[in-house]
């Protein structure tokens, strides 16, 4: 069966979450980084403990209790008009530099977004980024009430653009939702951004491993979840050509 | 209403995960204090991203599958012999020195754990450390086959001991834990083993940040889920005084 729609994650796959760092940076010197890291890892738990325990709050929510948790980790005080320019900084996130060309080339699929992000924040996010003039649909999983990867939040693939799973290509960088998207039924391509030789090579001896290079190699790894993308690609440019060739 | 019973977690809590190290540093010298920390982030990762998919795999696997993942991301090669020898510890994790004093203490309560363990390994685990002679029950979350925090895995304790979660006190020291079993209702004691004070401190420049601070700061501080639990404590020892004043 053709792919019929392409449906791109948001955050890390179309969206450099890690441009945030700019910002961060500016506002603590010296913590940017460890800041963004620490940020995501928390943000992400928080998705899947709330949803565990059935207390979604919308992804706006979720990324302000992350990034507060964040700082006061760090033992960074701050005031408000920090805190607030930091989190307008995930309504302009950075595009991958391939993400607006390789949509352009796609343009005779469906093209959507499916993220955890709130409506609100996502709607702000594509129209900031110029992705609006591409898409076909941004679907957050907020009316679902539950994050990904649980497949009430994939369904909604389906629900809103009435394809069939098997129609559809699931593009992330993010290697939980590849997994997510797999068990759920979804042909998915997991972008792989960080080659696994260098990882390893960062990592001499456990007193001189880099925290950063830790904390983006539990990130960027494939995960041991017992499911396979179907496609690992390198870059969103390797997208078109990928989709012409499929076949199931 | 008294406290009729006191439930612990198990890993983190009664049994120090940590005390692998001996091991895996002997088997990857320089290596052991950073593999038992993203081998524990991971295992967390697993039991929360499975529990999503609804793909439960008991802890047994999930505690395999998060080590082999922590031996590839740092390009550590192995045997199986090494492998079995790490996995073989989790049989035989170190109590908590105040654990058996605290546990004898309150012998007057029902005294259980409830765990993510599976029934094998929870079994072994509490006979090998000698805490059968004082625990009423031993609790996995594997008969629901889902992990905590879903309110399900807590439901056990009322099922298995046939009590109101208001007579119950739950003790952990993860914080996500704390936040499920207070989202179900239960009293919650967190202990919290490592002062802020002192994380805070070692942070001085995100370059020079040992990697080990950082994540063990994000296992042992409190997050921000907009849950609180009733107590915080420092040692397990502090529990025999806080129940027998406990009112509420």
């Amino acid at each position: 069966m053709a792919i019929t729609a392409v449906v791109f994650d948001a955050y890390g796959t179309l969206y450099d979450v890690q441009s945030v760092a700019a910002v961060t940076e500016q506002a603590f010197p010296g913590y940017g980084e460890i800041i963004t890291q620490i940020w995501r890892i928390k943000q992400l738990e928080y998705t899947w403990l709330r949803s565990l325990m059935r207390r979604y709050q919308d992804f706006s929510i979720v990324t302000r209790d992350s990034l507060g948790y964040t700082l006061r980790v760090l033992g960074l005080a701050h005031d408000s008009g920090v805190f607030e320019r930091i989190m307008d900084k995930y309504l302009r996130l950075d595009l991958y530099p391939d993400a607006m060309t390789t949509l352009a080339a796609m343009r005779d699929r469906k093209l959507a977004i499916l993220s955890n992000g709130s409506t609100a924040m996502l709607d702000a996010l594509v129209r900031n980024s110029g992705l609006d003039r591409v898409l076909d649909a941004t679907i957050s999983v907020d009316s679902q009430q539950v994050f990904k990867p649980s497949p009430e939040a994939y369904g909604l693939i389906e629900t809103r653009l009435g394809l069939a799973p098997a129609e559809v290509l699931f593009v992330t960088s993010n290697p939980w939702d590849a997994c997510g998207a797999k068990a759920f039924g979804l042909n998915v391509a997991w972008i792989e951004r960080v080659t696994p030789d260098a990882m390893a090579l960062a990592c001499v001896k456990s007193d001189i491993v880099p925290p950063l290079t830790m904390f983006k190699a539990i990130r960027t790894q494939m995960d041991e979840l017992g499911l396979e993308p179907d496609y690992r690609i390198r870059a969103l440019s390797e997208l078109p050509g990928l989709v012409a060739a499929h076949q199931t």
